[in-house]
């Protein structure tokens, strides 16, 4: 089976790159759609990348001291409605239970787009004493967003996250939780997914519902649109009053507490499909794929082949996380599918390589083929995922410096978003009605701000209007 | 602080038992109450035994070639009506989404109660050829049943689960996952839980809605009431013929698949709560146990008596779960809040034992101490730990062996049921109106019907009627 008949099952991503991503998605059977419009079914192999990343987050989430807990799917709308700005923004997507059985309910149920409110009625309830602070909990759940437009990953109508939900006894311990848990998010997106970040402060009109201001991490597909990867929420003490939420300090004064929320949802496995994918499929991460190599037989029906080749498998069952294609397709379409599907490796074993005592080892990134003696395997395959991982980054991040201008006035900003779509660097006066009409023009919008130390000067004014500039901003097309 | 004043904290379980669940899920910290009724938060404690729990059962059910994916909590009405006892069994208690932000929607959607219908319109889609098969699939998700009388763990109106959904070529294959996974479930049950089971076939009238037969695991609590832990059910072609799920076999004709469905729940930590426990709060299984061996620093304040604490903590830490409570509370507060929460052992360490280079073990399934020299310690304490956990099956064993009862006639049966309550085993004709009238006469249910190789012949004719008996049966009152 020739590798150009398979290209054509998927759409080359620079014809259609919307339509080169729901190829991807299907044929390298991540997901299907669910019969509720916008709903999502993760299929074996998506579901297992899923894992991955979850597990190392969950892991760097309770080294950070973090506890797992369980709350409800439901919330009544009455608690809802408690924080007003919360509502405000919630309440326009959320899924609705009026029946129970044949039964109509007194009061709505939400069905919880995300869980504040819930972990503030347990907090007022459960918090007293300086004692019982910092409350550090987390939760891995899923949650519903009535969206109008849905992508798989993207933008789907429930979708799996975790939440942090944190208070803590002063503002200080509270502003540091929000951002040691971005730092936790640019980790694990920098050395487990390979994804370059940028790390600052969402604009007043971008913040969550109810929070004093979001902390996110931004991430460039490949298309050249931004990806709001994870976000970490300082609130103050805002929630805490709506919901009297109060402790006895140690001098026995009653003082409000001051809490934060932090999230990162399935989304990220659509940046990792949009980061390192390529038109013969997905790419992915030695540290995140749920198999890192996979041995393919040639001339698999000779004596003693497949024999070597599952010796092989146990053989190297310890080192890497590895699987063999002895089903009775061709190895060509077995390439075709090892390559879809995004294996770091792929390992070559037929007649020939047994009598030379050796493999082919084939890296999915590059493409490139190297004879190994089976001697050297054992060394030489960990040192090769390596190499593979810390090259995913080093493209994604040669390829976001690439996709990143600078403007100073909205001509340039045009050009350059036309000509090289991507990161725009520019200065703003921090007026919500610039970032509106820039959206308007260009349809970028305000990714973040950056931290002091990455602020830079680029002009002394605000790229939309004549005003006095205060800060950089970094603007995208996003999804 | 005596135990007098801490046993008061809980109701005796001989004076309530109901209370003295109840007590207990609080006073260990397992769960509170959600905002909306018969909802449940799993606290940090409550949630890390089902991590456990759910940790193991994930091993098993991967071990025996199963593969996670995520189906979505919606489905539509439509769809739920597919197969007709099916939705008869399981609309009544359905949770209903009727509105999406502000727009009431064409067709209202089902909270899932359960997934069948979801792997099922899947499978039809994706099972064309014997090659697919078989499908093993398995989920871990919240399910909402809108119950009338609800409890913590036992019955929830939402609550988590593994189903699993599988498809098979042959019914003889079907047949074999069936009892398989019933197994496994009698596995995690016996040599993790350490809570023996009984096995066996559920009669019609307690099979699941739509199923051939239902297979289930049932445990004996603490009061005499039965749990089922674990349900395991047999559909025949059924489902495939509703919904139209057929391959091609070698021969190229055309056939129905044979399904199967099984689900273990967040019930089993009722079990666990309700076999092992005793008036001074939980008992945790070693295996289960997030903290095997809990530390108490005996005056703590004293120079030494911390760091000696901390080390033995370092030193334990990769034998076993080993945490320490070196808060500012009085020891006796400590063994208590220790017995609360059922760590199999307690640690003491005072100036006294750092003297005589010893610790003092405290077992909490029998109360017994020993002392026990620095140097023997890591090798007596995970022998300890063994020896828990055995013990904890054996008391339970017995325990169900003394509940159990023999009755040939309905005089015997209510005897038994009010002066031994427990399992009672009695032989039945096979219709529904005997068990109709067993339970309005006596409250038991027929819990189970054991494989052959575990019937016994108790008498010629059934416990209820003067018919022709067929089958012992367990019965029993149950949760």
């Amino acid at each position: 089976m020739s590798k150009g008949k398979f290209v054509e099952k998927i759409t080359a991503m620079e014809d259609d790159f919307a339509q080169w991503y729901t190829d991807v998605v299907s044929e390298a059977e991540l997901v299907d759609y669910g019969p509720v419009r916008g709903t999502m079914i993760m299929r074996p192999y998506g579901f297992s990348i899923w894992e991955s990343v979850r597990d190392e987050l969950d892991r760097q989430i309770k080294e950070t001291g973090h506890v797992n807990v369980s709350f409800p799917l439901f919330i009544p709308e009455s608690l809802l409605q408690k924080e007003k700005d919360h509502v405000d923004g919630f309440a326009p997507e959320v899924a609705w239970v009026t029946h129970g059985g044949d039964t109509e309910l007194g009061e709505r149920i939400c069905v919880r787009p995300t869980s504040e409110v819930l972990f503030c009625e347990y907090y007022s309830k459960h918090i007293n004493s300086y004692r019982d602070l910092p409350k550090l909990y987390n939760q891995w759940s899923n949650v519903v967003r009535w969206e109008k437009t849905t992508r798989p990953f993207l933008r789907s109508l429930e979708f799996f996250w975790q939440e942090g939900h944190t208070a803590h006894a002063t503002s200080e311990e509270a502003k540091e939780e929000t951002s040691r848990m971005l730092d936790v998010y640019a980790d694990v997106l920098e050395n487990y997914l390979a994804i370059p970040v940028l790390k600052g402060t969402k604009t007043e009109s971008e913040k969550f519902a109810g929070a004093d201001y979001t902390l996110t991490v931004e991430t460039l597909m490949h298309d050249g649109q931004a990806l709001q990867s994870g976000t970490s929420h300082m609130f103050g003490d805002g929630f805490a009053k709506a919901f009297d939420i109060k402790y006895l300090d140690k001098e026995g004064k009653e003082q409000y507490v001051f809490q934060t929320s932090w999230g990162m949802t399935t989304r990220v496995i659509g940046a990792l499909i949009m980061v390192h994918g390529d038109n013969r499929g997905l790419v992915i991460p030695p540290k995140v794929a749920p198999t890192q190599a996979l041995i393919v037989p040639i001339a698999q029906h000779k004596e003693g082949v497949l024999d070597k080749a599952y010796d092989l498998r146990d053989k190297l069952n310890n080192l890497v996380r590895v699987d063999i294609d002895a089903s009775d397709h061709m190895p060509g379409w077995k390439f075709n599918q090892s390559e879809m599907k995004g294996y770091p490796v792929r390992i070559e074993l037929g007649p020939k390589d047994i009598e030379k005592e050796q493999v082919v080892l084939v890296r999915r990134d590059t493409g490139e083929k190297e004879f190994v003696p089976l001697e050297d395997l054992e060394s030489r395959l960990p040192a090769l995922l390596e190499d593979i991982q810390k090259n995913l980054f080093d493209k994604a991040f040669a390829h976001r410096a690439e996709k990143t201008s600078v403007a100073t006035n909205m001509d340039e900003f045009k050009t350059a978003l036309k000509e090289n779509p991507g990161f725009i660097k520019a200065m703003w006066c921090g007026k919500e009605s610039c970032e509106e009409q820039i959206q308007e023009e260009t349809g970028a919008t305000s990714r973040l701000i950056p931290f002091e130390n990455e602020q830079e000067h680029l002009s002394d004014t605000c790229v939309c209007c004549e005003a006095e500039a205060t800060d950089m901003v970094y603007w995208a097309r996003a999804y």
